[in-house]
């Protein structure tokens, strides 16, 4: 009897030596709780508008893009290929006025916590030597998203390209002169109805409508449901999620959507499996805006994971002139952070041995504004540099497959312990 | 009057001219008359028992892997462990017998229309200086996955790859002791139920249950399905569709999907948005098997889409041990093929040159025994070849956005023009 008893015990030992950290968890009850009203603190904090480029005085300074219909984005083009008429006619010629979009003429705002287009445009005259294609490129791609617009259809960046190989030679020239239309006309890629490929998939506490489908994300199976494409045709959100979950890949998706974390604790799980694409980037903003949820980062402890964070949540330099629409601000960094490595004593052999390259990115992360506008990010980068060591989200296998479902990730809620 | 009926007429000679071959459709009925009797006829033909390796007298020199239920695998490494033990104790060591997956191991069976895997085996000695490091990887790796089997649960092979980081080195050697294991034990690599990252989706007249929820595709909206990484949670399926129609990109995809092409004609549309990934083939094979469903592929007018077709059709050298299970037999090459390229007129602009690489790759598929076969293929694979030009499905956007779903595709099925 003696002997079974002890052996139980050094079993459960066992268990919480191979689990560090298990039997510092409370009952999920009172996990939920802690959540329950750290996000009621938070969607009553985020009801205050968010600040805009007139607010700071900055909006004949800097140039923003917003949605519009296809109605307008129409009438936007008909109205510039008048005033291109009345240009010629008048004899000054034919040219457009581009805004540029070189990282010369990018701003970071910290108020806004994103980086913003300013507002210096050049001119493309058609005859010079040096813009008449590019003045060309731009007038075809005006006049294909001015049928996608008579059409009311979406179609692909490739599929624009393909219009006219001979003329675009290379897709990187259409898609700049795609993002240049965009600015011209003052609306978002999506208003042009182009779009990339999707590759993002969400499980979890979420309804909404995909092109008048209503789907329920709670009965997606593991497989989850594929983020659309076009986010004008998503509506209607409603949840009773207490969080948003962004998860960089896709091994840690697939382990909590089979888990089912999201019944555990109420939360929304969304991955774009690696560099965040525009129609995952439209849909998290989405959901964070329409339910006013808080969203909680899970990426790799290496710069690339907080540099994914960072295209979510303050955008890329490339589309600046979107940041508005892109960005979902206020992202929080869950983990796995540099100092979790020590803390979670995740072991030797799981950490990997950041490359000189790793090294430069996380240095150069250090320089930007963003990260050092938030000074536990600073404290944990500088951590990663100086300990010159990594780890993926999956580095948490070595405690069992499922430890990150069942200890890590409660563990982090339950210690609210994100920055 | 005259005037505005010559006008319309002119309108709809340009309409043809710009849309080539518009005027040589039948009406949707008529193209579904056509369609319903291929299928019929196709799903009468398909209800033959498949040959077997048995069937050729080849189960004694060829290998072959089954699904296994959870409990047969655990208990196949029980005994594999319970006969290990016995080897040692006999004094003849510690020594694993894997079946070898080289390609002088490997075989085009013509009557099967799929690569096999020869019977020769390699010992692997634990006492050996060049394969004590692969013997113990062997015994790690059989360990997990008895974990999992106890578990029940999926994890991706990156998971496995991070249990021990120091012993496996590279994820590259986890994977391929993975895939010995399978060899090993007999069985499927899904039925040691470790899953690779999920990267298909499915739209259209397909009803399926995954892990439980049932999945209605033609509710999907426009982002699709995402398919599921686990086929063994997949199941209940129930269509409607006349056919599968599988597509190699993304784009293509989105223009389909958009359209809702299915429920002008009730099909199914799968893509894995370029390489086929394991789950995306076992999808496709299930849903042929299960609803007895002719299975037409949209593929670039280039080696790389006749290889991706033969990668879903024959298997690839990689996997040849599971061949039986991640197959699908008898696809049919719908297009573009090159012969379309003129055939339809595919404007000179909108063609690429094929570089050299490209013919080598072009040249070296018509050595595959795979493509000899089929003297149709061998025909379109010559011409590509000679031309020297190849082009991607995009191309028939020149003809407008929607060129794919309202001309070439309806076209392609009322002449069933498919190889």
């Amino acid at each position: 009897m003696a002997d079974k008893k002890k052996r139980r015990r050094a079993d459960s030992d066992s268990e919480s030596a191979s689990q560090p950290f298990k039997n510092l968890l409370k009952s999920d009850d009172q996990i939920l709780q802690i959540l329950k009203s750290f996000t009621t603190c938070f969607s009553s904090s985020s009801t205050s508008k968010p600040l805009t480029l007139a607010d700071l005085a900055l909006s004949t300074t800097c140039r923003e893009v917003s949605d519009l219909s296809l109605s307008s984005v129409q009438s936007a083009i008909e109205s510039l290929v008048l005033q291109l008429a009345h240009q010629i006619l008048s004899g000054q010629g034919f040219s457009f006025t581009v805004p540029s979009r070189s990282s010369s003429n990018q701003l970071y705002v910290p108020e806004l916590d994103r980086i913003v287009l300013r507002d210096k445009s050049t001119v493309r005259p058609f005859s010079h030597i040096s813009s008449v294609r590019k003045t060309t490129i731009t007038s075809k791609i005006l006049s294909l998203v001015h049928q996608l617009c008579l059409k009311n259809i979406h179609v692909t960046k490739r599929d624009l390209f393909y219009t006219d190989v001979k003329l675009f030679q290379d897709q990187i020239q259409s898609d700049a002169v795609l993002d240049d239309v965009s600015c011209m006309l003052g609306c978002t890629r999506s208003s042009l109805n182009v779009i990339a490929a999707e590759k993002g998939v969400v499980v979890g506490r979420l309804i909404f409508s995909d092109n008048g489908d209503m789907i329920d994300c709670t009965k997606m199976g593991m497989g989850g449901k594929a983020i659309p494409p076009n986010i004008d045709r998503v509506g209607d959100m409603q949840s009773d999620a207490l969080f948003i979950l962004l998860v960089e890949k896709d091994a840690a998706y697939i382990r909590l959507a089979e888990d089912r974390f999201y019944n555990r604790f109420p939360c929304i799980i969304v991955t774009a499996k690696g560099q965040p694409d525009v129609a995952t980037r439209l849909f998290l903003r989405k959901m964070k805006t329409e339910l006013k949820l808080p969203v909680l980062a899970l990426v790799d402890s290496d710069p690339y994971g907080l540099k994914i964070l960072s295209v979510y949540g303050c955008g890329s330099k490339n589309m600046s002139y979107d940041s508005a629409n892109l960005t979902t601000p206020d992202i929080k960094w869950l983990g796995i952070r540099p100092s979790d490595l020590d803390k979670y004593k995740i072991p030797e052999q799981c950490r990997l041995p950041m490359t000189e390259q790793d090294i430069k990115t996380g240095k150069d992360l250090l320089e930007e504004d963003f990260v050092k506008k938030n000074p536990g990010w600073v404290e944990e980068l500088n951590l990663m540099v100086k300990t010159r060591q990594k780890a993926e989200i999956q580095a948490l296998s070595s405690f069992g497959f499922q430890y990150l479902s069942e200890v890590y990730l409660p563990l982090k809620l339950q210690q609210q312990d994100w920055l």
